[in-house]
């Protein structure tokens, strides 16, 4: 039974002289590409670059947008006001849609970054200031999230698109909460293991928990990650096995 | 003969804590605001800021990029690529927009800040690659700047609406340019002078230069300065002296 | 009975083209100025300056240490790991150090900023790093905090010498800590109130608590704040009072 | 005629989660480290880890202060004054100093990064402000920097000790000059030629230069590239083919 999947990473992580993974190399494999917009990453030459490769390799173009705190990644929680919050992603998707209009493309998506993406499932004040101020700019965005958690619920509320995204080298808890690094089982260390699970999310729409009970994720999209060793072999390993089972890979926005 | 003008300034101007004139007073007596987008100067919540101060006092939103250079106010020249120059114009401008839509309201010129708006009148190569942008990015758009000088040119050849601004608090030479702030006759100090030269402007398009010839400006737009010592004093006698002659104040955009 | 006492506040903090505070008024009339240093605020020319201004005036000059938080002026919580905090605390210091050298003084003592501030008092892991790098530095430093938390404590444990810091126009709890800034009682808003306790806390080391119980601070030095309007005279006010009655204002360290 | 030389390479320019070159392959071929202090990269974290790699190493540390231009890498020229760059590189120094300091070493000597680099060697009036300032902090300090050029006679006015650095992967012209990089000759991309090169510099103290005819450098260290492809490799082969020919590498400093 083939399906259609979504194959999304955080791309255009550099920074000025800096380089962070290997972007030709995983614009060629994904469908959906989070852009760093330049709060936590990223700056304006980098994205422009992003997105003429999102053009090139039909790649859907996804606005990243993290805390202002570039010396922390955005991987540090930092108390910002669920208003500054707002007016910072708006600012930062702003920013990456006349890059992209420039490039001739647009931005269809919005996923948050590090601290701020765990923030906003789990707070819901900056989850509703945040997605109202989505939909004032651009009431057909989609936010890609996390499964059923404070956020997918906050943009129930506000009349939001949202697409549910999965891990496929993170363990997960029953609830559906990933299990945090600090605990063994966190990560999925076996690439073939990895690959796995990619093929069991897309084909059953679930995993085995981390408690060997069954979690459901349904996921509209398998997350890959761009920066770390072995990264661009996982994502080959993960498009080949999904390829080979007739699946169709797509952006899901 | 009564005419049409703009009074612009150059607004939004803090940063975080940090303030830099007085927004309240100044967004109630110009009629087009140049708003610092968050890399000379501003931020998020002080751009959105901004642009609901438009919206209150319907003033017309512009732009206001800078040189990614907030230590040091985008006053500092900075050997950027025409190519970075022009990614930067955009990601600012970009991000303007869409705070602007978050309030309401639309950007509907681009002013460059600073070191960056004498680099673009003096450095083709720049000019034509940050204007060849703001075209791709939004081909209605007009772009604020000085009298007759390269950027005028460029843009003329890229097909780029372009407004004219003068000063009234600075000395022209004759050919147009400002009289350099290391000579004498750079700053008019004198409040009273300043109102006629405002005056002068709107009614003769001209103004007497500092070898005592006659400029033509044909300004579109009187700048007014939003941060200097009396300047919201200076800015309600321009506004009175321009109502009393029954000059119609209103947006040039 | 005649006590010595001294006079802090928060100066250099301003940053680039913006200014923070009357730093010309209040070096004039404090014992012990907290300059800011570079991350949350200030640069190195303005730390040039009030390095000048501290030779000039005879003020004791501290460190005044923040989160590398520039946009949030120090003042947001931010999740930097204890190491890391020892490390930024160190290279403000040492590059404070270094300016004050040029300039014929020395740092006398450090001062955490803002959020920094509490994290130190609540937070033994941080306040340990912090305070073993600091005496790695300088086994003679000093360092300015609150009284009787979690600081002290850890400064008495790690043998680093401690002064203690009450606020004149902010109200305490029975036990020490500041009534919460969202509270009633948190602001003394009335100068000669501030001024009357400035003489108490001096003249007997405690003060009325909120709840009406007496809580002894036993303060080495008062902090004034140089950036909220009415500082320059309240700050005057409270130097006239404790010369009147013949307290020497010196500094602690 | 075996003769002691230095070996250097700026290390330590990582910024929070982005690395640049191998820092820990590096340390361990060189004797002496330029480490960037923050400004144009490097970071508190990044500054003590390199600081323990050369005690570990018996590795000489340099400050290698740059323009406050994380963006470009302070690369690019940026028009700050003279009293600001000298402020700039103190506070830099001081920094390093502090972080060196608790790791239980100091700083030898100070090496300008990339734009400030060359405007120390072209801009008299700079290089004496930085020149005075460094004095005023450490009269022991060195510098290290290009052969024979306007530093170099600014240092000796100024009475500050000065060595000199050659590289051997660039071409020079016959005034000691680097071929600029625009230009054919500007690199030496053989290694085999750059380790000629090494033996030649440091066994008769000049090389050939652009044109044919013989530039004399006399240098006092090699500078090594650690950013490069390739960086580690060659830096192996030049220490290889020094020790073989029974020179002595040792810190100039």
């Amino acid at each position: 039974m083939e399906r259609a999947i979504d194959l999304n990473a955080d791309l255009g992580e550099g920074y000025g002289a800096w380089r962070m993974g290997d972007d030709d190399a995983m614009f060629a494999l994904v469908t959906s590409a989070n852009v760093a917009c330049g709060f936590h990453a990223g700056d304006p030459l980098t994205m422009a670059r992003s997105a003429r490769l999102a053009v090139e390799h039909g790649v859907a173009l996804g606005a990243h947008p993290g805390y202002r705190d570039r010396a922390g990644f955005g991987r540090r929680e930092l108390a910002v006001t669920p208003e500054e919050a707002a007016a910072e992603v708006v600012y930062q998707l702003g920013a990456l849609a006349a890059v992209a209009r420039t490039a001739g493309t647009a931005v269809r998506y919005v996923k948050a970054h590090g601290a701020l993406y765990h923030r906003l499932d789990a707070d819901r004040a900056a989850a509703v200031a945040v997605l109202e101020a989505l939909a004032a700019f651009d009431p057909a965005i989609v936010v890609l999230g996390p499964p059923a958690g404070g956020l997918e619920r906050a943009a129930g509320e506000t009349g939001i698109r949202y697409a549910r995204e999965a891990f496929i080298d993170r363990g997960y808890l029953a609830d559906g909460r990933l299990v945090p690094r600090t605990h063994p089982g966190a990560l999925v260390h076996d690439p073939s293991a990895a690959v796995d699970r990619a093929l069991e999310l897309v084909e059953t729409g679930g995993v085995a928990a981390h408690d060997g009970s069954r979690v459901e994720l349904e996921p509209d999209s398998l997350c890959l990650h761009g920066d770390t060793p072995g990264a661009v072999g996982l994502a080959r390993a993960v498009r080949a096995a999904l390829d080979a089972a007739g699946h169709e890979l797509r952006p899901f926005a």
